[in-house]
C-alpha cells in the first residue's frame, strides 16, 4: 500500500502552482457550503512518519482555507486532569461542532503507532486498541462527525536525507524532535506498524488517504486534494462497521409491573437507617482509596418519583468540592451541534470525584424515542453506543450505579395534585408532566426495553420501588455504599 | 459586629414554619422573575466559622429555589491545572451567566482567611490581599455580576457544643472535617481574622451579611431572607469602589503618525534574520525554564495590516501541542452572557503554553468604543479592567506583548484592492471593512489613547510600521525573542 509513496514522487513548481490557484479557491468554496450543515462537522486525523512535514502541512491548509473555522487538536502525554479520565475523554471533550473542522495530532491512533513500533508488537494487544477504535470512529461516524485520517509517507531515505539536511544547519535543526530522530532510527518498525493500523481501521466511514511527503509541493496538494474531496461530500457515508456491544434480548420482561410497590420504611427505622447508611457512605468517600475510584450515579424514573429528594439524601453525606449534580433537560441548541452522548463526556468526573446525574444519557431511550426526538436507528443504536459509553467509565474506575425510582400510576396522581395545592412545589409541575402521563405505557414499554438491553454487570440498573419515599431514599443510599465498599475493597486485592 | 450572632438568636418551630412558608414562595418568584433579567448575574459567597453548619444552608437553599438555575462552586486547593494560572482564574471560569445564581464555596477570600488565621498575621500582607479582592469584585459588579457574601458566625460556646454533639456520635462525627476541629481551637483568631476581613472588604456593591449560625432555623430564616433582599433587587447597586490602576494622562501622542513607515527589509535579509530569529524562538520556548513562564501574544491593527502572516511566522517555530491561535470577532450570544473579560480569561494559558490572540481584549477600547457597542462608561472603565488583567498575567509569570500592526491610508487600500482580485483572499474583505476605513480617524484616535492608557512596563505597546510585511513580521519576531530571552535569564537569577 506504501509502493506509491515509497516512489518519492514530485511535482514541479508549474505544475503546483497550477494546482493551487485551483485547491485553494474550491476548498474555501466547499468550506463555506459546509459551514452551513448543521447535522455533520469534519474531523481530519494527522499520522504517518514523523520528519514527514505533516506539521507544516496543516500549517498551509490554515493559511488556504478560512482558519477561523478549523480547528488544531493537539495532543501529547495525557496530562493530569486528562489521566483521572477514561482515554478517550480528552478527544470527546475536543470535538468540533457541526459544520466545522478539526484537525487532530496525537490522536487516539497513538497507543497502537506506539505498540506496533515495539521490537516485538503484542498481536493480540494491537488488535484490542484497534477494536477500540474501530467502536470510537463508528460512535462519531453515526452521529455526524466524518472522519477523514491522513497517513504521511516517505521512502526510508528520502526520510533520512530530510531529516541529516535540517540537523546540518543550526538554524532549522530544532524542526527535527527527539522523536524524529527516534522514527529515523526505527523507520522499519514504524512502517510496518503503519500498514498493521491502516489495515485494521480502515473503513468507508473513516478511511485513510496514503500522502507522499518527501517532495513538499507533492504533498501538499494531496493532502489539498484529500481534503477537499472530504469536504465536498454531499452527504455521510454508511457506517459499515457499526458498534455491537450486547446481543438483542428477547422480549424484555416487565420489570416495572413486577415490583413491590408497597415495601415501606416506618419513620424511626428510616431515621436510624438513614443516618447509618449516611455515616457509612461519608466513609467510603473519604478512604484513601477512593482517590482511585469515582462514582457516578444516574437517576431515572417517573415524573414526581422523588429523584430529587433521594440525591439530597446522597449529598447530604458528601463533601461539596467533591460532587457536581447534573440536572439533565432537552439539549441546547450547542449541544445538539455535537454527537448525542459529547454533553455527558464533559461531564464525565476525574477519579476521586462524584457526579451525580438527574436524568442521564438515558433520555435518548426514554424521552426522545417516546416524543420521537430521535429516529428510530438513532434510539435504537443508542443502546450500544451507551454500554460501550459505561464501559469506558467503569474500566476507568468509576462506580456507576444507575437508579430507575418506579411509582405507580395512583400515587403520581397524587403527586402531582400535591404539588399544584404547594406554593413552592408549584415549579415541579409543567404541562409537560401532565403530557408525559398520558404516555404511561409507551414510557413503561421503553424503560423495560432499556433494563433488558442496558442492564449490565458493570453498571447494573436498580429498580426500586419508591411509592414510599423512604423506602427508596434508603435502597438508593444503601445499593450505592455497598458497590462502593466491594469497589474500595477490590481495590485492595 | 458579631455581638447579635454571638448571643446566638434562637427561633422556635412555629415562628420557622412561618418564615419558611413565605421564604419558599418569594424566593421563587424572585429567581424566575431574575432569570429574565440578560444584564446581571448573582454571586453569594458562603464563608464564616467552620462548624457553623454554612453546608447544610446551602443544601437547604438548592431545595427551596429551582436548583436547576443555581451552580455551587467549591473550591479546595488549587489544582495542578489552576496552579499553572494566576490565582482568580478559576473563578472567571466558574462565574454563572446572566439570569444564573452561584454559591461559592472555598472563595477568594480564602488567603485572606488563611492569613488572617495566623498567629501574628501579617498587616501589610492581608491589606495587600484585601487590596486583590476589592479590585476583582469591582470589576465584576461593574460588568454585572451581583455579588451577596455570608458571613455565617456563632459564639465560641455554641460552636464547641455543636462539634461535641457532633463528634460523640460515630454516625455523625463525619460530618466534623479536620478543618472544623481546628477552628475548634482557634476560634478567637479566626473570628479576629473575620473581623478584619469584614471591615476592608464591605462595600455596597458586595456586602457581607452575617448570619447567626448556632440555631438551625434562625440560620436557614436569615440565610433565606438575605437571599431574598439580594436577588429582589431591581437594579445593580452602584459601584462605590472603582478600579483606579493607572493615572490619566495629558492628551495621548499620536504615536501611529509618528511612525517610519517606509521601513523596510530586502527579500534576501529577511530570509536570513526570519530563519535566525525563528531558531532562537524555537530554542528559547523548549527551553527547560520555560515551564515556569508562558507567553501571550496580542495581535491589533489596521484591517489587512497583516496580523494573520506575522502570526504564521511566529508560530512556525512552536510545536503545535503548545500554541493555540484565538481569532477574536463579536461576542457569541453566550459570551454576551458574562463579564466582558470571561471570554479572554478562559484563554489564559497554563505555564509552559502559548496564546496568541487575533485581536484581543482590546476590542472593547477600539471597535465597541467607537462602533458604541459599548457604552461611554464601559469602555472608560476598561483601560484600568484591562490593566488590572494584564498584571495578574505578568505577576503570574506570563511574558506578554500587544503588537500593533500599522500600515497607512494607501497601503490599506492597495491592499483591499488586491484582496478583491484573489478569489483565494476573497473570504478575507467584506463590507465591514470598507465601513471600517470610512472611520479611519476615529480608530486612529481610539489607537493613539489605547497605547497611552495601557502602554504598561509589564505589558508593554509595540506599534510597528506594517506598510512592509517584511519589516513587520522581523520586528514581532525580534521583540518576542528578546522579551523572552530576558525572561528567561531573569527566571535564573
Amino acid at each position: 500500500m506504501f509502493e506509491e509513496a515509497e516512489s518519492d514522487p514530485t511535482l514541479t513548481a508549474a505544475e503546483a502552482d497550477r494546482h493551487e490557484a485551483r485547491l485553494r479557491t474550491a476548498l474555501l468554496k466547499a468550506q463555506y457550503a459546509r459551514l452551513q450543515d448543521p447535522k455533520r462537522s469534519l474531523l481530519i486525523v494527522a499520522a504517518g512518519i514523523d520528519g514527514a512535514g505533516k506539521g507544516a502541512t496543516i500549517n498551509l491548509l490554515n493559511e488556504w482555507m478560512d482558519p477561523r473555522h478549523i480547528r488544531t487538536l493537539a495532543f501529547g502525554l495525557p496530562t493530569v486532569t486528562e489521566a483521572a479520565r477514561p482515554d478517550l475523554w480528552r478527544y470527546w471533550n475536543a470535538l468540533p461542532a457541526n459544520g466545522r473542522t478539526g484537525i487532530v495530532f496525537g490522536s487516539w491512533y497513538m497507543p497502537l503507532v506506539m505498540e506496533g513500533a515495539q521490537k516485538h508488537p503484542n498481536a493480540e494487544k494491537m488488535a484490542e486498541l484497534a477494536e477500540e477504535v474501530l467502536r470510537f470512529e463508528a460512535t462519531l461516524a453515526a452521529n455526524g462527525v466524518q472522519i477523514l485520517k491522513l497517513w504521511f509517507h516517505l521512502s526510508k531515505d528520502a526520510q533520512h536525507q530530510r531529516v541529516d539536511r535540517l540537523l546540518k544547519d543550526p538554524d532549522t535543526a530544532w524542526q527535527v524532535t527527539t522523536q524524529d530522530r527516534k522514527v529515523r532510527k526505527h523507520y522499519d518498525q514504524i512502517r510496518a506498524a503503519g500498514m498493521d493500523i491502516i489495515n485494521q481501521t480502515h473503513t468507508r466511514h473513516a478511511p485513510w488517504v496514503i500522502i507522499p511527503s518527501a517532495d513538499e509541493r507533492m504533498r501538499t496538494v494531496r493532502t489539498g486534494e484529500a481534503v477537499l474531496s472530504a469536504i465536498s461530500r454531499a452527504s455521510a457515508p454508511r457506517v459499515d462497521r457499526p458498534l455491537r456491544i450486547v446481543s438483542r434480548r428477547a422480549k424484555p420482561s416487565d420489570r416495572l409491573a413486577g415490583l413491590d410497590y408497597a415495601a415501606h420504611i416506618e419513620k424511626d427505622e428510616y431515621d436510624t437507617e438513614l443516618r447509618q447508611w449516611q455515616a457509612r457512605l461519608a466513609r467510603a468517600v473519604r478512604h484513601k482509596r477512593f482517590k482511585d475510584l469515582s462514582l457516578v450515579l444516574a437517576f431515572e424514573g417517573q415524573d414526581a418519583a422523588g429523584k430529587g429528594g433521594a440525591i439530597r439524601r446522597v449529598t447530604h453525606a458528601l463533601d461539596a468540592r467533591r460532587y457536581v449534580i447534573t440536572p439533565v433537560s432537552a439539549p441546547t441548541a450547542e449541544e445538539l451541534s455535537y454527537p448525542y452522548l459529547w454533553r455527558f463526556w464533559r461531564k464525565v468526573p476525574a477519579l476521586g470525584d462524584i457526579a451525580i446525574f438527574d436524568r442521564s444519557w438515558y433520555g435518548r431511550v426514554l424521552a426522545e424515542r417516546v416524543e420521537g426526538y430521535a429516529a428510530p436507528a438513532d434510539w435504537k443504536r443508542a443502546y450500544d453506543e451507551i454500554n460501550d459509553f459505561e464501559r469506558q467509565l467503569t474500566d476507568q474506575g468509576v462506580v456507576l450505579l444507575k437508579f430507575w425510582l418506579a411509582v405507580t400510576k395512583d400515587e403520581q396522581l397524587r403527586r402531582f395534585r400535591d404539588r399544584e395545592q404547594s406554593p413552592f412545589k408549584q415549579f415541579k409541575i409543567t404541562p409537560d408532566d401532565w403530557r408525559n402521563r398520558r404516555k404511561w405505557n409507551a414510557y413503561a414499554d421503553a424503560a423495560n426495553e432499556m433494563f433488558a438491553r442496558t442492564d449490565t454487570p458493570n453498571a447494573p440498573w436498580h429498580v426500586l420501588s419508591a411509592n414510599d419515599k423512604r423506602h427508596a431514599r434508603v435502597s438508593v443510599l444503601a445499593q450505592t455504599v455497598l458497590a462502593l465498599e466491594a469497589a474500595l475493597k477490590k481495590k485492595k486485592d
